[in-house]
């Protein structure tokens, strides 16, 4: 089986019906499905769907966003994770990817005390669920009000706060980290403790002409995507690669055509 | 006099002729030149006309883009960085700002090695020339094609590789550097190392609509400036607070509006 697996959000133009019949016929082997797909699914019926394709359900995004600077808002972003636990149970997703959140003008020290304190209320429902929670470290710049978690290193701080329980870990997006020169370290500190739980692949492009919907495809940008791959593969890990794409540009095409790049892309990456 | 400096290219629209006119009826004490404004300009005749306003003349942006994939481009890099050391000496520039520079698809690292190989070449003729040299660390998101150091740490690293010369140190920018759970201490030992060379101030918009050019006035955005400005001041440092904006939208505005803007922008920043 392919470790090709495709984001709901990738293909954002397709409902969920339409992912879970297009993508196994370019091989994808696995899917991530964003909860905005879940919208008005009956989630049992999803489960079966899912299942029926032979596809694994890999994870669901996402979770987090834990700041805020109210007490109330904090427990709304905790009730919402308890949630996604439920959902994540009842379709049979192993995993969550957690977008941790960050409030403009809140200290990112603030912030992370927050989201340390958020994954602490919420762990014990997702290990009786028997749902991983994923920290996804997400780019610097959305460190403004999307994520005061930048770093592995600073994943792994939240983790170790906790007590590094088996169900906490780290999601590695290639688009996020590919920067930072502690990164191959970080990576094996990963799998040395148990804690990487999912890798994301898609690129950076030169230009980026919009900080969020501008990602490329694997081969459009700059990003070692192989070498991170292979650091990540070096740790043990067999999961997915998840393409995990946000673009205008993509978007705007039919996204048939879309899907074959992404499995040709996928091909040319990992052929050697 | 007044801390303030204000960037030429803060003021885009604005010839050199006119800033020299226009900063200084907003009390500001210091200009840092972008060499564009220099075009066609007789270099010694810029030095009078800037003593003439009774500014400061606080630094030469900008030098830099070292890494290239031929040895005759980083030859070419070169050039221009002698070149941009002796407008600077012209001019009575004491220091040229770094923007280091990155090729995309060239690993970070190799850049880094050429950066350090680029400006090690460079340096006796800075120092001839009395002319400080300062590595500026910019944004993670600048790091496919605008510089490979995009940590304090990295700048740091640098300095050390090269022996510690006096002449080259680090300018700080907040808008790049805000994220970093190490600035503090980076800071920290930046003056203690006498590296603390220039300090410079905008604002992160929340959204930020372009990558390059959509940055904030201070207090538009969520940069702990204040903050970030105390700890470099507690190193001993008493330079200037230079406003560095690149901004589509400011650049739209009548720039006699927008340097009011900025001086009470600073005024309010600074006045507790």
């Amino acid at each position: 089986m392919s470790r090709l697996c495709v984001h709901t959000i990738t293909t954002k133009p397709l409902s969920l019906e339409q992912c879970l019949s297009e993508f196994p016929k370019r091989g994808v082997g696995g899917i991530t499905i964003w909860r905005q797909a879940l919208e008005g699914r009956d989630l049992v019926a999803v489960k079966r769907q899912v299942a029926d394709t032979g596809m694994d359900l890999v994870s669901l995004c996402r979770g987090g966003f834990f700041p805020a600077t109210t007490v109330a808002a904090r427990q709304s972003a905790i009730d919402d994770n308890l949630k996604a636990i439920e959902q994540a149970h009842a379709i049979g997703a192993p995993l969550i990817v957690l977008v941790c959140g960050a409030v403009p003008g809140q200290s990112l020290a603030e912030s992370r005390k927050q989201i340390t304190e958020g994954i602490a209320a919420v762990l014990p429902a997702a290990e009786a669920a028997g749902v991983k929670l994923s920290i996804e470290p997400l780019h610097t710049m959305y460190a403004d009000d999307r994520s005061a978690v930048n770093t592995m290193r600073q994943a792994h701080e939240i983790c170790d706060a906790l007590g590094s329980p088996k169900s906490l870990g780290i999601a590695v997006d290639v688009y996020h980290v590919w920067w930072d020169p502690e990164l191959k370290a970080q990576i094996d500190l990963a799998g040395q403790t148990g804690r990487l739980h999912a890798f994301h692949i898609c690129d950076w492009k030169t230009p980026t002409t919009d900080l969020l919907n501008d990602r490329g495809l694997m081969g459009e940008g700059c990003i070692n995507i192989r070498e991170i791959s292979d650091w990540v593969d070096a740790t043990g890990f067999t999961g997915f690669r998840e393409v995990e794409i946000f673009s205008h540009k993509w978007w705007a095409e039919d996204q048939g055509i879309f899907l074959n790049q992404i499995a040709s892309s996928y091909t040319h990456l990992y052929q050697s």
